[in-house]
Parts: C-alpha cells; sequence; structure tokens
C-alpha cells in the first residue's frame, strides 16, 4: 500500500474519531465540517477531500461509533460465556462504558436516537434506528440464549425483558449526565439484577451469583 | 387592562405555543428567532419585541412547555384520588401525553435533557435540570403517599422505584418516536403495573385492580 493511502487513512480515522466524540455533545447535525476543521487544526478543503458532504461524513461518523461500540460493549460481554451470564454482561458492559466516558457526552447512540426521532425519514435516521434495532436484537438473542440454556423461564417474554433492561440502562445514560451523579449506574444495576432474578430458573439464579 | 398588552400577551402566547412545538423536534438550540419568525409569518423584529435574546426565548419556551406538562400530565392524575391510584394515574397519564402528541416531537423535557445533558451549566440547562428533578419528585412523593396509605410495602426503596417507572416512561417516548411503533406504549405500560404489583400490599393490589 502506498505511503500517502496509508497517511490518509489514519487521518480519516482521526477525523471520524473527533467527529463521534463532537457529536456525543452537539449532535450530528451540530458536526459542519467548518467546526470539524477548526477542532482538528485541518483546513475545510483538506476535510472535505475526505467526506464530500456532511451526511457522508455524518454516515462515516456512525460507522466509527459503531465500531467502538462494539469493541467496548459487544466483545467484552460476548467473552462472558454463554447463558444469563452474558445477558448480565450485555448491561453491565452497557454501564461500564457510560462510566467510562468511551464517548465523552455519553451513549453515542441515545444522542443520536434522541436527536433524529422526530425527524424526517432519511439516510442518518434509518441508519441510527437500525443500530438500536441490532442492539435491541443483542438483548434478545441473549435472552433466548438464557432460556435455552434453561437459565430464564421460557415463558418471560423476550420483547418485553429486552425493553425494560434497556428502559434502565437508557435513563441511566440521561439521568447520569443531567445530575452528574454516580448513584444513577447503581439504580441501573439493582433494576437490571432485579430483573434478571425475576425471571430466572434456579441454575439461573446460581449461575448470577457472584464469586 | 389596556387593548394592546392583551393583545401583546395573546401574540406572546402564540409564539410560545410555537415555539415550544418546534423545539420537540428540532430542540431547544435550534429555535433561532428567525426561523421561529418565518414559522410564524412575524417580522424578526417583531420577534424581538417579545424576547431580547435567544435565551430568553429558551428560557420562555420552557415555563410554556412546563405549563402544558402540568396541565396534560400532572393535573388529570392529580384527579385520580391519593394512593397507588395516583402513582399509576401519574405513569399513564405521560403515556397519554405521549400517545395524543401534545408536543408534536415527543417529550418537550426527554428532548430537552437529551440536547442539554452533555453542555456547558447555564441557566437554559439549570432550569431544564429543576423540571426533570421535580417530575421525579412527584413520582417520589406519589410513592411516599402510597406507602403512608398502606398500597405500597413501606421497604420499597422510592428513588430506586421513580427511576423504574421513569425508565419505562422515557424509553417508551425514545422507541415509540424512533419507530412510530405503539407497541412501546404497551410495553412501558406492562412495565409500569408489573413494577406497581410487585410493590403493592394486598389493599394495594385491589386499588390497582381495574374495574
Amino acid at each position: 500500500m502506498p505511503r500517502t493511502t496509508s497517511h490518509g487513512a489514519k487521518t480519516r480515522q482521526a477525523i471520524l474519531a473527533a467527529a463521534a466524540d463532537l457529536a456525543s455533545i452537539d449532535g450530528l447535525d451540530g458536526l459542519s465540517i467548518g467546526r470539524l476543521a477548526a477542532e482538528l487544526s485541518m483546513s475545510k478543503s483538506g476535510l472535505f477531500a475526505h467526506f464530500g458532504s456532511k451526511q457522508d461524513l455524518q454516515l462515516a461518523t456512525i460507522e466509527e461509533a459503531r465500531q467502538r461500540y462494539v469493541e467496548e460493549v459487544i466483545e467484552p460481554a460476548l467473552a462472558a460465556g454463554p447463558g444469563i451470564r452474558r445477558l448480565h454482561a450485555l448491561c453491565e458492559s452497557f454501564l461500564s462504558y457510560l462510566e467510562r466516558g468511551v464517548f465523552p457526552g455519553g451513549c453515542f447512540f441515545a444522542s443520536a436516537m434522541a436527536e433524529f426521532d422526530a425527524k424526517a425519514a432519511g439516510p442518518v435516521r434509518d441508519r441510527i434506528a437500525q443500530c438500536q434495532a441490532q442492539w435491541m436484537d443483542t438483548l434478545e438473542r441473549a435472552t433466548a440464549d438464557a432460556q435455552a440454556a434453561g437459565e430464564l423461564h421460557t415463558s418471560t417474554d423476550r420483547q418485553q425483558f429486552a425493553f425494560e433492561l434497556e428502559a434502565a440502562l437508557l435513563s441511566a445514560n440521561w439521568y447520569y449526565h443531567l445530575y452528574h451523579d454516580p448513584a444513577y449506574f447503581e439504580r441501573a444495576r439493582r433494576a437490571v439484577r432485579d430483573r434478571l432474578a425475576s425471571q430466572a430458573t434456579r441454575p439461573g439464579l446460581r449461575s448470577l451469583a457472584p464469586g
């Protein structure tokens, strides 16, 4: 690969990392090429060479954020092993990602959902809706796996269960950032544990027990 | 009162109603005096006569939204009578306010919280944080009243309980608007009923029963 391409790829990567951080605070619509150029001490024309339009930049920023989400939330949880532990690990992993400030403005996708949920359809809104659907699907599949492993009751309504877990996680994101109070992480942890315990079988409760 | 003042008050009211609707979709920062003037077919200078600055307009818009929230969510629920019924009515009333589209972009305060939670402190952010705290306090006080009435167990942690109810309500707001799927209202209703039933005493369960 010629050196220029490699350098170009690194620059593109640096732009997108800064764009994802910025968008988590000011929104994807606040992401102007001019503003990002100033943030990165680059020329606007230099930035335009990487992203032809604001929409291209927004879509590429979502992919950057998705990659970071996969690395910081999904992959560590998948390492936790199957069953109810994986479902618990997905929730814990999300809360840890908030606590560690992986994005300075809180969860990138929560911010993006809030920004675009009432807006007209379009490629950016569609992609955000797809990403959220993938996350809910991840929670629902982990619930199904825990049911198949005999650790959650088969009567548990998977969509309802995923919604209730997500509700606790999402609300911890908003309230923590509004009041800068880490007590909201503990509230979400307790809500998640209570929901899991309420639907767990005896083997499931043993798997959930610490240590 | 001279006619001009009354006319002025009506104009101000019309401006604020439009501003609150617009802000629920595009955010309080998207609320420029120029844009609002275009929306209302008014001159920018005419609008400036009512609101000296963007921040004044934003703060007045929050008060307008708060008044609407009190009328559409709080007051109907207070009419439900005391105890666990009032707590249930507050949650139902919030979901009904979403269903009826009281604000076209969903809950004004959820949008405002999402927009300002990661932003620097200032009068607008502070006012939004106060409004959210009042709502959480309303849920916590209704929980305390239901405990005092012997309808919820006295061991129930009021802050945790209010957080879990709010989590279901807030998530219904985001997911309903993202997917235009009213099933999210039913998920929130079910989560609320399950939480209430899980902490209710026998008299509380009787009060909760329909009919």
